[in-house]
């Protein structure tokens, strides 16, 4: 059964509303000992804005080897065969793979790298491990835009994820340029958590949501969140990393330009925020979508399985 | 009867092509008195790249007068029934409305502004004409995205332009920014003409091309035009105002962010470029989308018909 009183309840009446964020959005306590991973400043950026957006965080050369690794696995028909792989419509161009945390032996090390994860458990203030992952391909000219939402909504909804205690990275791999369609978020919006328009009780237990139609924010709740904060893009070069939190609204324009977008993208949830059932009696999400059972918590590795590029390819 | 040989022949085969630019760019000479308006180095600017943005061109007073001249008009019933205003498919929200030099008092006092009317006339090298005006109001959250395209491309199979020997001028209302879906020039692009796709010769005839289909650059070539010159977003603050040359490659992505975009757009042609008939027996465009037989020379007036913004507008 779901509780009687959901603090973040979506979808379940006729209005939008704008609920006040209830939960920690850093839990690792500023004022002691952060540990390693972030500063104490950029952490402090993440709280006030809801994200952090690293430049440069990989170095050139890895994020070769990991752009070329990405794209070897698109094109495998191994890989495009799958359930996980995401083709173009009618045709067998993969736009995204999901699970690469478990079916990309390069990608699984990368979900474990220590310099992300440590910053992902001093967000969640605690082990973490990977709730959803995707390699994704953007293609240029007839990229297609991504409109606003917060994934938390989603997570909540759909695969009853708790608490807003899970943080998105997003590793570029690919420069993300002002003309491409680059990520755009609202900082200062993960302190509101705007409850979509949902169905009548009647329809509640229906089981199959169309993401087109359901936990869409609403125009003048979009209109409140771009006032108080503004919309920023990031615009970065291939390897830099962005951490948003997970009740951040973002989405992405069109692309037109001829260059793709790639990227790869891990969502750490907190081992103490596991999913529950969804809500309003809907069936669980694929496990490759939304990890349930399968979650593993993650001990972190070093970065030197990226150290020689051909070697990491190969073995 | 169309020319036998066409310079800029589009439209006429199963593969596309990139052909040479044959005709001047700035048409006075640079070398010599170019008289008043753009300055040298502006004028060598919009040579090099097809386009020169001039941010702040318009005080903000004036912007304001325009802004609010702009709204009042699309939301008067006597223009949204009108043919030249194009509103939202089952709506009456007013997205665009052509014409307005000819139908809207501000507007056409706006067209004929010495400081724009001077510029077009330096880079036409004539007097000139307004081949066709519009102002754009381009909502929030659904700007729908303006695909890679050149004018001259349609201007000369559709409306019988001989010559690349016209400007667009496009005066900013509102802020555009990184993330409302700014207008994109391919700098350089202008030396290019991309001739197109076409209809087989069978059906060189048909009276009716959907812009969908037809008049579409091949991504081959947008790669190429991208690659040798970049993506240039016209990032500026209202007041702002863009001449960019009649065959620069130019577009948008789509805006998804909560704020309009709004423009005035005036194409000045030179009066000795004026229409011929359209390629392949096409039945000639309304007058208010392409200016054939009611061409007149602009007189340049002084600016300051918007010296006092009530008045201009309840005059």
């Amino acid at each position: 059964m779901a509780p009687i009183t959901d603090a973040y309840e979506s979808r379940a009446a006729r209005d939008a509303a704008i609920i006040m964020r209830r939960d920690p959005i850093v839990y690792t306590d500023l004022t002691g000992h952060i540990g390693p991973g972030a500063s104490l400043e950029q952490l402090e950026g993440y709280k006030r804005d809801g994200f952090m957006l690293l430049e440069g965080f990989f170095p050139e050369r890895e994020v070769t080897a990991l752009l070329e690794e990405v794209e070897r696995m698109a094109s495998d028909p191994a890989i495009s065969g799958r359930e996980e792989a995401i083709c173009e419509p009618g045709s067998d161009t993969v736009r995204s793979v999901f699970k690469v945390h478990e079916i990309n032996r390069v990608l699984s090390r990368l979900s474990r790298d220590r310099r992300l994860v440590n910053i992902a458990k001093q967000i969640v203030g605690s082990d973490v491990y990977v709730h959803q992952s995707r390699a994704n391909l953007k293609p240029g000219l007839f990229g297609k835009e991504f409109y606003w939402h917060s994934d938390f909504e989603t997570w909540h909804v759909e695969d009853g994820m708790p608490d807003m205690r899970a943080v998105s990275c997003s590793i570029l791999l690919t420069d993300n340029t002002v003309s491409n369609g680059p990520l755009m978020i609202m900082p200062g919006s993960h302190q509101y958590f705007i409850s979509c328009i949902g169905e009548t009780p009647d329809n509640h237990y229906k089981a199959s949501l169309r993401k087109q139609e359901y936990g869409v924010p609403d125009a003048d709740s979009l209109r409140f969140l771009a006032d108080q904060g503004g919309i920023r893009s990031m615009v970065a070069p291939a390897g830099s990393v962005v951490f948003f939190d997970c009740n951040a609204m973002h989405g992405s324009n069109s692309n037109i330009s001829p260059y793709p977008r790639s990227n790869v993208f891990f969502v750490y949830n907190s081992i103490d925020n596991t999913l529950n059932r969804p809500k309003y009696g809907l069936n669980p999400r694929p496990e490759f979508i939304a990890t349930r059972d399968e979650f593993i918590t993650i001990k972190p590795i070093d970065p030197d399985y990226l150290r020689d590029v051909s070697k990491s390819i190969s073995d």
